[in-house]
């Protein structure tokens, strides 16, 4: 059966193996501590180091980069490698993430750093980020010919450092007074659509597909996923999201619609920033201003041009209907 | 003229050359901040992004890969992206130790996350580590075989982790009650030795030469070094060192002459602790405890290990007196 749902079945749980023979094992005691804050991360143990199993997250963007490879007539089990290495450095990046942002939990478990401490925490994550970087490398017992390989190293690393450019503009605008959309765009293509991107496009590589049409499926549907996110962060059931209504506004979060907010209402900008205004005014606001409609609108904007993208690609395997099907369960998705 | 001090004069200012194509610069003014928290750092630019010279380090593992690739008969010049790549991925790794450590300056200067805040010094130093690795790909331009490429970015990679990993005891220390001989031997192997290691290794790989014996002298040229630190940061001369008596000690920092203490006094793990003990008292202790003495015939034992591997190298070109020279200009420098 040809759906997301049971390509991601039969694939992760080869996914899973995959990154547990990157990460590897502790060769001696003494590094016991330091493989088990990476695999409690990873959901694969306890705050004890016991084995558990933990929500992972939904592993879509390496199940992406396998698919893409599947839809463009790829083995996606030569592509395992780089998958894991695309899911290691998602997880790297959310280590850091939790720090800058002092987030005290992931997944409803308590944070690396809150567990032990930032200074370790920083340590986990620059450990989790060469240890993606070494999951390429398995690539060759893959039979990959070396010349895609380092292709396929040199898109990684470029993804990482736009990864690490889109970082710095969302730091950057936590502090800033007003941030126009042309700037929250960029911030979300390095942030957010990097990766996704990098993972349709490697996936493709590893196909011998031109890749320029699925980067751009991957980048178009990272920026309608960002988005996306930004609405439940305001408007997203609680019931769903597990977090309480309107999370990101209470957090003062400069999200899209509130950027949008900005431009259309002169004193939102300082409003926003006045404690004492409620969230329900806020929202309310937002809401008049066609903020929110126009947030769902640049949503259907970018899903139609991932979709025109996608057709351009002109893919002939079946599972290219998976990968268009796949728009809508990330759209359709609880945060 | 063959010395150490001639070949930096001619080799740094390519170093450098190289280094700034791999770190590029701004391609929207709104990396301009990015791109300068980096440049900073390296000692290009001052803390409002003006362009200015200031002190970077001796660069002493970049010389030393390029050292390597010469006296293995190599052409030094297609080692730069490799040597350019380590003193990144050096520089990626101060950058995340100041935050660490809470280091508020370094080489008289206020530190990245001083001036910039940790969530930014913790991104800055992320893309940094990616730049290191992305300087490895100009080898390609270099005309190095793909093979090779790959075989000297699994090394850095590898060294990498283990950086990580020593990184990972070295925080734990600071924590522990007490610290044995092995183990702290076992964190400077990682934290300081691998990424020498890893720099002569990758020199020689580079030149075609078998890397096994370089890569010992490296290893054993990193222990000596980073006990010879330790001594100097206990009776190193404040002129000279540009810090104050014993600072090592004053932080209480658990280096080589204390493990060594711990084990030769039974109180002294706890009088260490003690902060009504003046330094004084606590060098009188060490001294005549024979641990001082004992440091210092570790680092003769590793510099003759270091000298030894490099016989066994049996390298004929006239370089490998520099390098043989290197190891007194190394040890007997000022921290």
């Amino acid at each position: 059966m040809n759906t997301w749902e049971a390509f991601c079945e039969k694939w992760i749980p080869l996914l899973e193996m995959e990154m547990r023979m990157a990460v590897g094992e502790p060769a001696h005691p003494s590094e016991r501590f330091f493989y088990g804050m990476l695999a409690y991360h990873l959901g694969w143990v306890d705050e004890r180091f016991q084995p558990a199993r933990y929500d992972a997250g939904k592993r879509i963007r390496p199940m992406l980069c396998l698919l893409a490879c599947a839809a463009c007539d790829g083995d996606p089990a030569q592509a395992l490698p780089a998958a894991a290495a695309i899911e290691l450095l998602h997880n790297f990046s959310l280590i850091h993430d939790d720090i800058q942002d002092r987030s005290e939990t992931r997944r409803g478990r308590p944070t690396v750093w809150v567990l032990w401490g930032i200074p370790q925490a920083i340590n986990a994550g620059d450990a989790l980020f060469t240890i993606a970087r070494q999951a390429l490398w398995r690539l060759k017992a893959r039979h990959v010919t070396l010349e895609r390989i380092l292709e396929v190293a040199q898109c990684f690393d470029a993804a990482c450092l736009q990864l690490t450019q889109g970082q710095y503009l969302d730091l950057l605008f936590e502090t800033a007074e007003r941030v126009t959309v042309e700037e929250y765009l960029r911030m979300i293509r390095g942030k957010t659509a990097a990766l996704l991107r990098a993972a349709v496009g490697i996936g493709a590589r590893l196909a011998g597909h031109p890749p320029e049409d699925l980067e751009a499926f991957g980048e178009m549907l990272g920026m309608a996923f960002q988005i996306q996110d930004d609405l439940l962060g305001i408007w997203g059931d609680p019931a769903v999201t597990g977090k309480p209504v309107a999370d990101d506004l209470r957090a003062r979060k400069k999200t899209m619609p509130i950027v949008l907010a900005m431009e259309r209402i002169p004193d939102f900008a300082e409003r926003y920033r006045n404690p004492q205004i409620p969230v329900e005014v806020l929202i309310e606001d937002i809401t008049r201003s066609g903020a929110r409609a126009e947030a769902e609108a640049m949503v259907a904007t970018f899903t139609q041009k991932a979709l025109a993208a996608l057709e351009c690609a002109d893919l002939r395997h079946p599972y290219w209907k998976v990968l268009r099907d796949l728009v809508q369960v990330m759209l359709s998705r609880v945060r």
